[in-house]
């Protein structure tokens, strides 16, 4: 079965009304705009990497985002307990293993990772390609939505199927706009108990923003306030735009 | 005493004119933007967390920022020396305890921190609760001015209460914002003499400069250039509106 | 000799075409932005600071850049073995010492770094005085190109000079300026054969487009997306600006 995906705006608005509280275990790189992101579709970004303080963290959030952006000894070991703080308080959290193709050891314990069952994997084609289709497809058998992003994303979970085509060549040029979007899956987990719907609203609501953004912009440094103006607009009543496809 | 603060802008010009150097030692989701900010000032940023370098940097500088935003083992290291390196330079810092309510041992930590004497404590509602009246009081005892932030700043310092009712909603949906009050806070301690006064100006033209970017943005992105480019007029001659209230 | 610069349009039209990978070590203040800029000439960045990882990562890349921004103990290692694995691959890399003024440890450190050799060094006046006119000079006998930032940027290598007088005031009220250019010179690099060549590249066409991003800004909060989008132009068929001077 394949089909587009429903109108985002039911799952933001649920964002907007609940606000959840996201943890993100992310990058430096991504940090400030994953947060900026985060407040701007409503929910409640927290950032904390210290292995000392994760565990309450996590368990004061509503959703975890492991993002393997920067990879250090001691974020590997506050994975490594986020990841279990999640598990024992049953929060879902959302895997990226960003970079996958680029180092060897990554691809392993992104590997590794996976198997502990994410709600979702939110990766790029050479990352999906680095892990392996093997790996992929035991996630999926698992319960986990894998949401491999392109110029058209593909989701799968559970057997079932569903392309995204929003979005704009400009969000390739903007740093952490992939990791941003995994806070955003994450955000929408939060709120919509049927993961594969919840994914598919982050994917479509995130690239929906961002062809509005794009459709203004002189550049990528001018996408930046319009796309996180866009996504302050999202799960409105003024959000009215439905599906695009 | 309840007053409104005096005008910010002879503090703002006198940032302006002697370019105050702020080490700030903060979370790596408020870095750019707080050292965006003090530039916009006036002021001069750096933001070395390593603590075999923090004592010439703090020594170096003319005020401290200690932000708990984001602790790992060396950061709490850092901290340490750098309070130590800023006692024995007699240099002002302000201590902005983030997050103190969502960990139990970071407010512990944020409690033995306050007792050292910072010159300004910056927190919203939800850390002071975390934090308690008793240390907060004894603080203001021990010559703390403390700043709640809220939809109303209160200020309270050696007997001493002022509100500062500027600002903008959309201030709240920006990562970083109370973060970044917190080091123009440590800018306006380097260069006014009256604890007190450095701190209500501090809040008074943050918060102006927020209301007057507020008015004009069209979302949260749009917002943070306009805030910087108003933060960037603050105490030049053309900054005659004075106090809003 | 000293001559102006040439036009830097054929160095970042190939920068454009053939997309280089750029590692950057770089402080956490500077990431984004660095990332951004980066993405913006149309070049591919990536970040990792871990020790174990850092050898793929340089490895896989067309550049590197050494920032000393923010050393730690970790950062260290990190830069030791970036260094050795661009010797190993041949790989051009870029120095900047950041701060070397503000501490003799990290003035040191940046000594034994420009004694291994970099394609480039990029640093602001009082820098160049901390590490010292003998290194210097040492440095670009062994071929080294040295950039000094100011009012006028000043170009020497292998006894050719050059000076840059693009630019704009606002570019030094925006954090991390300095930094992006740094990433700006390895791209550039990476693309053109005759370093000196590359370094009065990146030097004049990162200076074009603050002077035009400056010219339309109302102040550094605005500058920021304006000068992104201005980079984005460099090297385009539009680009047909040529030098200014």
């Amino acid at each position: 079965m394949l089909a587009p995906a429903p109108s985002p705006a039911p799952v933001f608005g649920a964002v907007r009304a609940r606000r959840p509280r996201v943890h993100c275990l992310t990058n430096s790189v991504a940090q400030a705009f994953t947060a900026n992101v985060l407040l701007a579709i409503g929910a409640v970004p927290s950032m904390s990497t210290d292995p000392a303080e994760i565990g309450p963290f996590v368990a004061s959030s509503d959703a975890l985002l492991v993002n393997l952006g920067m990879l250090t000894g001691s974020s590997r070991q506050a994975i490594e307990r986020a990841v279990a703080a999640a598990e024992a308080s049953s929060r879902r959290w959302v895997l990226d293993p960003v970079f996958a193709d680029r180092s060897p050891e990554r691809a392993a314990f992104a590997r590794v990772l996976l198997a502990r069952g994410p709600s979702a994997l939110r990766l790029n084609e050479g990352e999906a390609a680095a892990i392996g289709e093997a790996a992929l497809a035991e996630a999926e058998a698992r319960g986990t939505v894998v949401a491999v992003s392109g110029a058209v994303d593909l989701l799968r979970g559970a057997g079932r199927r569903a392309t995204v085509e929003t979005g704009h060549p400009l969000m390739a040029e903007v740093t952490a706009m992939g990791c941003a979007l995994g806070a955003v899956a994450a955000a929408c987990l939060a709120v919509e108990a049927d993961a594969f719907a919840a994914i598919a609203a982050a994917l479509d609501g995130f690239g929906e923003a961002g062809a509005r953004a794009g459709a203004e912009a002189a550049g990528p440094g001018s996408f930046v306030p319009l796309f996180l103006d866009e996504l302050h607009g999202l799960g409105r009543p003024a959000d009215h735009q439905g599906h695009p496809g």
